[in-house]
């Protein structure tokens, strides 16, 4: 029961009074210009804006956590969790972030006061500062994506929703390291619920892992880098996904924006591209869902630069 | 039954199929620097962007259109709650607007194929125009806020929001011309369940009109008046609050900015300025909530102008 449904389901009490408990909603016939009603579940209305709030407060919960409390190296949505759980629970956190990362996310990050040291070009040299500083001082990591307990606490989301929706016949979400497909996916396994993964061609650590037979280096260039931009999908989320995910899917850049906008026109839902991934499959019909077919599609992330949405909302 | 429970649940029956049932989540202890926490009610998910649309859906199928189809003045979310009814009932609509008004709602009356007429400084130039078209032609108006079927609709958010968290002690709403509020108000008529009307001091048109015992003009100068700005309160709405609302309250533009970076920040939620300004009777502590008090704010619109709020949240 490393990770289970079981799992998950103890992650969800160990977790379930520090997390938000977020909404599911039914988009209606038409939005989107789809002719079908999709379930979106939206998870970036999350503490620290995306899912990953789930997975660190499950690790700080579930591990003792040294007097040097935690450190990470993230210029994301993962600091900006890991600095949430750590306020929420009056433990230091020490967020490593590289030179390049979205200035939204380090406000963010800051928001929960943490102190955030923003040092290096690449994500490498921030992570390779962060190591050392965890060497000398004793503080822990909680891995993103590739770690037990960061994986179980990302399924509680899809046990919110097999409840808000328990009709769901296949649900789409957006992979950068895994962590969450292979929560989701595991919540559902031996269930009729079919997963679908969706990565941008840009960002497809976890296609290019099952097309491989193993984990495997890709190039980033992608919209949703800077959340989904995982070098190489973990190896318990590519284990996960063997078995219990149905497809891996790829969608442009071009189709993350269109997402991302039409969330905004129709839904008056503002995400990060990252967020907008799962959905793109659907309204590009890279997915074309099978007649009467009920299809859920999760937003995991909401950690927009507005400037950066404006521009690209204001598009024709 | 008029205006009533048990008009607004014949109302739900009818609109039912048209609307969003529109999610409410529970911020958890801390957000928005509160000590507690509070259910909101996320209505600015709605069709066309606020509560105006069941409104409008409940006038339209009420009541026999003529072959000239709908015709209102509105360059707000009214204007665009009706063509969007019209549109998803094949009905047309002719949406006239004056040219203040904010392009983003617009653009939003555009969306959903409706005429849009726009001419005239001010909405009274606008709504005479209007008025000269619906003689012209037999065209119907629905009233945005005066009208037994607009408050039957506005009512239904909260039929809705009753089932989701049926424990409220006490719901905060804002009040422009008063549809939503006296809806809401007369759903919770007879319950344990107090309803307060949050207006902006420079858009109050309740809060007169109940110091003066009747309707009476306000001069219009708030922030949120673009969607709030009634010049006069309707006089259902009036009567409704006489009996139903227990509190009126007064907030300042300043406070219904913050309470809007908020919770962007915190929630990754847009709302206009009128979506804000319930909460900024919370935030800014001038309704303070008893011990233990349970409370609900009701998020009524989303059609905020992006470029205006990131410029406004970009602030510290």
């Amino acid at each position: 029961m490393q990770i289970s449904k079981q799992a998950i389901e103890v992650a969800h009490k160990r977790i379930q009074k520090y997390i938000r408990k977020t909404p599911s909603i039914v988009s209606g016939n038409g939005t989107f210009g789809l002719k079908y009603s999709i379930s979106l579940k939206l998870e970036h209305l999350q503490h620290s804006g995306s899912f990953k709030a789930r997975g660190a407060f499950n690790s700080l919960l579930n591990n003792t956590i040294p007097e040097a409390g935690i450190a990470a190296a993230s210029g994301g949505n993962h600091g900006a969790a890991v600095a949430c759980a750590a306020h929420a629970l009056g433990l230091k956190a020490k967020i490593f972030v590289p030179e390049i990362s979205n200035p939204a996310k380090i406000d963010k990050i800051r928001s929960f006061g943490a102190d955030v040291h923003v040092e290096g070009a690449a994500y490498a040299d921030a992570a390779a500062l962060c190591s050392e500083y965890q060497q000398q001082t004793g503080a822990i990591d909680i891995h993103p994506y590739d770690a037990v307990d960061t994986i179980n606490g990302q399924g509680t989301v899809a046990l919110e929703w097999a409840e808000q929706s328990p009709d769901l016949d296949t649900i789409l979400v957006a992979v950068g390291g895994g962590g969450l497909a292979a929560g989701v996916a595991s919540y559902y396994a031996n269930s009729p619920t079919k997963i679908v993964a969706v990565e941008p061609y840009g960002s497809c650590s976890m296609h290019a892992a099952l097309e491989a037979g193993e984990p495997v280096d890709v190039k980033l260039d992608s919209i949703a880098a800077n959340a989904l931009g995982a070098k190489r999908c973990g190896i318990f989320p590519f284990e996960v996904a063997q078995s219990h995910i149905a497809e891996s899917i790829l969608v442009e850049d071009d189709a993350i924006l269109a997402a991302q906008r039409r969330l905004w026109r129709e839904m008056q839902l503002v995400v990060e591209p990252g967020g907008a991934t799962a959905l793109a499959a659907l309204i590009s019909g890279v997915y074309k869902p099978a007649e009467g077919e009920r299809v859920g599609v999760l937003l995991c992330g909401g950690n927009a630069e507005l400037l950066q949405v404006n521009n690209t909302l204001s598009g024709r």
